[in-house]
């Protein structure tokens, strides 16, 4: 490896410094740069295109399910969100207030969103007159900011970041909770066929449901440092936002009634869970599912070889593109195969194939599956069909790898000290017993900064409306006090 | 018609009061509603969906040129505005300031965005080391705000706006042009083969270009009422900002060269022309390119005949599905005919298709254009193809109307007298040799507030490089003052 390359890498481990490995992937990967101002970050190509992938997946699965797209204004007056006070007493958002327009003071701040139920419901009132307006099913792309005084984590934690926010108003509860479930099911889904995450779905406790809900619902993460990530919410707000918004509708029998609404939201703090969960000491890791470049084609030649080495090369770029694959070929002259080799390990290509004169000579091409370098000799003849199982098996192979961090890292705890030792020694989630009381989880918080960061639900007949999944044992104790435990509860530390 | 489709329908006329003409399209084909904050809109499903086909049609044509999409904060610090004082002496933006953050007042400013020139040049420099990462195009999606108080106009005028900022840094001026014709061949394209507007192409005045660019080049769209819109521009930058930036590159000969800049963007006005070119008293006119239901299907039936209409009309809205049109079935049994007629019209579906008893009887289908009510019956079975063909003349329909339009509304004038004249008594485009001189200017747009919206370039071999194109005849004088006139100028009242 020449000087360069090793600039180029990856210094820091994984396993020993997380937090700065993973601060060091998003860099040179070429996924963001920090902006000038702390908790601002700049999103560059690389990484934008991760995120429009998500995209691409979940609001084509939004369209399929009724939900059109809108938007909003940016700004909120002051006075909209002094009106969810009205649901949840010392509301008090942290946000960046616009005081000045042009050379004027204006007369009422105008808060820069921080999510945007307290301008939305008004309208959704407004657009909501009979019950064939309902279900009423709205959804936006866009930045929220949150003045949090943290440290900048690309993705995972910046003042400004982007996600979507899906808004609805149904004529009863049970749409209501329909709706939760099938958002939170397109967010399991994108986790999983799209990130290979598998996730934990689950609800918030009571004491840490989304400001108004009725029911916050999310599915959870596990990272390889141990820690979980909420990965995407669904709360069912009940008719707290349709009481205090007015959002009413006349019923087929004429008489007036209130709606039940919905949110749901994920950001791009499930890239920060993609790029956490797959990549390694070498860099970036990508599923084949969301990878900008599924396959680099690296030809390796001598002077004397070049031409019949590119020209074969080429004619195998052609046969991936044609089938639909995102290939591209590096054919360039200044950099040696060990260099190409780093760069596409370190940008996180899953599929290389590599193509010297022996290759040409056989038929045949090598590929190098990233991140663990299995490699196959296999014939040009059968290319597509060769590239296509392998790139299945490469993100088998991660979903796998992160399925069996997450099934070792379930455990059980019968006493405080049980949870914070095990949670200690191993991370993960330890499932308990649990009665209920936020006490139990601030004993355990204060000591190892651990919550309850879900809990499981009991399905009924098919479609669960968030009631938590009771210990198995009837007369089950309260993990932590000891008083009879109704629930179950998944203690981890978190993001 | 029914009393609520009387209220359904638009009230004002196109032709005596455009501008309340067009606030009532907007509300009432469910375009957009005003926020509660002056100058502000939302963005309603209908709305937002046109603007996702513009975005989807440039999208994807800025990737097949090699941009790619970013994300760059929303705030840019004062003191990176004030840099771009050195490129443009007396630079004030009217911008709106976000001084406090949760409770705290910030140490300095920050403006939401207006532009992101002065965010973005900065990692531009920071991104061009080498000739090799030139030219680096890039692009970001997003809204921008100027702190401009006028009247609020949907789409037209907001201090929120969508649009989309595209970046580039090139190694040569050379480099920089054909950048800038790429984009507004782009946008040209949009408007003609998307939105059914044809445009001219011109260049601003040297006194009315962006600031800081060495030319700013636009696409000017006539609107009915004898106004011009600036439907998109392409700026070439020079080394203007490269030099305030310090946006350098080591050439091949490891000299250490500035670097070539462009800009260009398009917002959501052109969703205002395509509502304003368009439309009529009968509310929104879409050209069946962007309007996301191309067809409705209107069944007619009495109970005898309900079930035998309505398979007919299933099997007809099945074939057009499958051959890929936007297609609707409008079977709602609370609304008569006539109601769904007048709903679609206002909503703009360009093609209705009317079944009833004697259709089904005939094997055959009515089909109504949208906006001139040109029936025309065809065979059931070669139904797809014939929707294909009156989709088409409709779409030629709309363009030529429009082109008509603008073709009458170019016309020539010897004196200011004359402009003035010709510009209250028909609007339009008044081509006029000119000295270039801003005085000329001032003179006409003070008297009838109309400016020069755009000089035609001269062609230099298949590409021009902003040359503006000279008077026919040798000896031109200029309109306004009598001196020599080497330019040509439209002047235009203008959105």
């Amino acid at each position: 490896m020449s000087d360069e390359s090793q600039e180029l890498g990856i210094t820091e481990s994984k396993s020993h410094k997380p937090g700065e490995w993973y601060a060091e992937v998003v860099q040179k990967a070429d996924l963001a740069d920090y902006a000038p101002m702390g908790g601002f970050i700049v999103t560059k190509p690389r990484g934008y295109a991760l995120w429009e992938s998500i995209q691409d997946a979940l609001d084509g699965w939004f369209k399929e399910t009724g939900v059109d797209n809108v938007y909003f204004p940016m700004f909120i007056p002051e006075s909209f969100l002094e009106r969810e006070k009205d649901i949840v007493e010392g509301f008090d958002p942290e946000v960046a207030w616009v005081t000045q327009g042009g050379h004027d003071e204006l007369e009422e701040r105008l808060a820069v969103r921080p999510t945007s139920e307290s301008i939305i419901a008004p309208f959704m009132a407004d657009w909501t007159r009979s019950h064939r307006d309902l279900p009423l099913r709205i959804n936006q792309w866009c930045s929220v900011v949150r003045w949090e005084a943290t440290e900048t984590k690309p993705f995972f934690r910046t003042k400004e970041f982007m996600w979507q926010e899906g808004h609805t108003a149904h004529a009863t509860n049970e749409g209501a909770w329909e709706e939760v479930w099938t958002r939170l099911d397109q967010y399991e889904r994108v986790y999983e066929d799209v990130l290979a995450i598998p996730v934990l779905r689950g609800k918030k406790p009571e004491h840490d449901k989304f400001p108004g809900a009725d029911t916050t619902t999310t599915v959870e993460a596990l990272m390889p440092d141990g820690k979980s990530v909420q990965g995407a919410t669904s709360h069912n707000l009940g008719q707290s936002f349709a009481e205090a918004f007015d959002i009413t509708y006349v019923d087929e029998d004429e008489e007036e009634r209130t709606a039940y609404t919905t949110s749901w939201g994920l950001s791009w703090r499930a890239l920060g869970a993609l790029i956490m969960t797959h990549s390694d000491d070498q860099g970036l890791v990508l599923p084949p599912t969301i990878a900008p470049t599924q396959v680099v084609v690296v030809p390796i030649w001598q002077e004397d070889t070049k031409e019949d080495v590119l020209e074969y090369s080429e004619t195998i770029v052609d046969d991936l593109e044609e089938a639909g694959f995102r290939v591209e070929l590096d054919d360039r002259d200044e950099r040696n195969p060990g260099f190409k080799f780093n760069e596409h390990e370190l940008n996180g290509v899953p599929l290389r194939l590599e193509i010297g004169p022996y290759e040409v000579e056989d038929e045949e091409v090598t590929l190098v599956h990233r991140p663990d370098n299995e490699e196959a000799v296999e014939d040009r003849d059968g290319i597509v069909d060769a590239v296509d199982e392998h790139l299945e098996t490469i993100y088998d192979k991660l979903y796998e790898a992160a399925e069996e961090n997450l099934q070792e890292n379930v455990r059980e705890a019968d006493s405080a000290e049980e949870i914070m030792g095990t949670i200690g020694k191993h991370g993960g989630y330890v499932k308990v017993p649990w009665c209920g009381d936020q006490a139990c989880e601030e004993a355990i918080k204060e000591k190892v900064a651990a919550e309850i960061v879900m809990q499981p639900l009991e399905e009924q007949g098919g479609q669960t409306a968030g009631v938590p999944k009771a210990p198995e044992d009837d007369d089950a104790e309260c993990a932590v006090c000891g008083d009879d435990a109704d629930d179950l509860a998944y203690f981890a530390k978190s993001y």
